[in-house]
């Protein structure tokens, strides 16, 4: 099964100029750009809990390297190669065929080189290891964000949970939203231009609470959210009530957006480079000394307030 | 499930200077010496496929990065970090301590920092990405072996298949072979000492005939061995009859040793080679530059004569 499989992979995947040996010998050889830093992400997807078993072998495909180049962008990084360790039960040609189309799509898009891996027999399951590189220094960390900082986030929330909850409910799935759950945009771009404006980034895969959560707590400081001003796609507006929209927000992962925290100063700067990426970014928040994240509504009323941990939460509203 | 499961991992993963960010950002910061190439290997292991489902934790452990280290060791690598992903049923914390103990002791000893990676819910799964440097442009490939060059082979080959055959048929397991099969030593030091000396490399994972097969085709010539010099272990010299031995040493996997070609004035080198690491290193066969595999018994007849492919030999023999 896997030499046929592995040639097959081969033949397809892209070279670059930095790539002295791909796919083929015992590892592969890259060549490091000059004053960079090697940044390195791993995630892997597994039937039945990262995705449906129903989902399309080309879905799979893009999801399994969205979810990895959305970690890269989180870095601010520039994404150069990577690497795919593919579990099926069975040598299916054409199953794989149809994973490569989606997976070098996204791979292609942003010059992404296959430059290795494996493949098994077992429960399908995919393990993507993504590397990029950044200027020495230039990483977004999720340890830095400041008192005062403006918090914003790409593109919009609740999408891919949306789409999950119909899904599982056996309704009809709006294909916008679908979309948003199976082919996840990492926001490569905008990430990049990030470098030297944002403090503090992270991408919001385990939802906008567990995600920002996380930022805070290594940056030592609060935060304060309006829970009118997080971005909704008009699917999302289209298809579900207001309280159960901004759970879903709050609380659904899998929409691979960036959040990040920047100065005041940077807000017109930020604002440009939504126009320029057609990708809205939207202040949603503020930084605060204090520890805790509280979501205010449009009122100003406590929407939630706590001091850390939202498992309690997640548990009443889901 | 996953954050006690990572922070777990987090607190006892040992660091190195050239770690600006490990395990707990988004991805990992590597710094890279300079005048190197990055050097990249992703194996994976499945419960039931790569190891039985007896196996210990602490070996499955040792073993899914020792494969990979093995991968690093034939390209002459320097290994430095590695990242991981964990598929468990179930978040078992002593599972996964005793799968730590394994997989740490062997980073520990080649100093190699686990710097990132997942653990995800479903069967029993390891993936591993082991990342090496190496000084530009000295990288042993398959492609380079050439006609008159010695092969050569670190260590002994079959005693891993003669472990799993014994594990298979229900009878007791002879300890060090057992240890062979559970533990293999990545041969580190000899590939980082071969750099500049021998010609093509490649470990042996899917068996001797398989592996140097890989060689002759990628670097276009032939080979002739002498069945009667291929080492054999002591545990391996008590258990198995001579015909079946010559059978695991031809086509069983899972030895994880180095087999290489190199000049014949090397030879003096190497043995001084063998002497440093205490390890042996014998000398096999030899390239030739009409293409196919040829296997010799001490009388100079043929074992076996095949111009491509294993798989008849491999059927008739197993």
């Amino acid at each position: 099964m896997e030499f046929a499989l592995i040639d097959r992979i081969r033949r397809r995947a892209a070279s670059r100029d930095d790539v002295v040996l791909g796919i083929g010998d015992d590892a592969a050889i890259l060549r490091m750009p000059p004053g960079c830093e090697l940044v390195v992400t791993t995630d892997s997807l597994n039937v039945g809990v990262h995705f449906p078993r129903e989902t399309r072998a080309d879905d799979v495909g893009w999801k399994a390297l969205a979810v990895n180049l959305s970690d890269l962008a989180a870095m601010g990084a520039d994404p150069a190669w990577c690497t795919l360790s593919l579990t099926l039960p069975d040598a299916d040609a054409a199953w794989v065929d149809a994973f490569l189309d989606g997976f070098l799509a996204l791979a292609g898009s942003h010059a992404v080189a296959l430059v290795g891996g494996d493949t098994t027999r077992g429960p399908l399951a995919v393990s993507v290891t993504a590397h990029g590189t950044l200027p020495c220094g230039s990483a977004l960390r999720r340890d830095a964000a400041r008192a005062d900082d403006d918090i914003w986030v790409t593109g919009w929330l609740g999408d891919a949970a949306a789409a999950l909850s119909q899904w599982r409910s056996g309704g009809e799935c709006d294909a916008a939203l679908r979309a948003r759950l199976d082919r996840p945009t990492p926001r490569i771009g905008i990430g990049r231009d990030l470098r030297g404006v944002a403090h503090a980034c992270i991408d919001v895969s385990d939802g906008l609470l567990a995600d920002l959560g996380h930022v805070l707590r290594a940056s030592g400081v609060g935060a304060t959210l309006q829970a009118d001003q997080l971005p909704v796609s008009p699917a999302l507006g289209r298809q579900v009530d207001a309280s159960r929209r901004l759970t879903q927000q709050l609380i659904g992962g899998d929409d691979y957006e960036l959040c990040f925290s920047a100065p005041v100063a940077q807000r017109a700067r930020i604002e440009a480079m939504g126009a320029r990426h057609a990708t809205p970014i939207t202040r949603i928040g503020v930084v605060e000394a204090s520890s805790g994240l509280r979501v205010l509504d449009a009122h100003g009323g406590p929407v939630i307030s706590r001091a850390s941990g939202w498992d309690h939460f997640a548990d009443a509203s889901a």
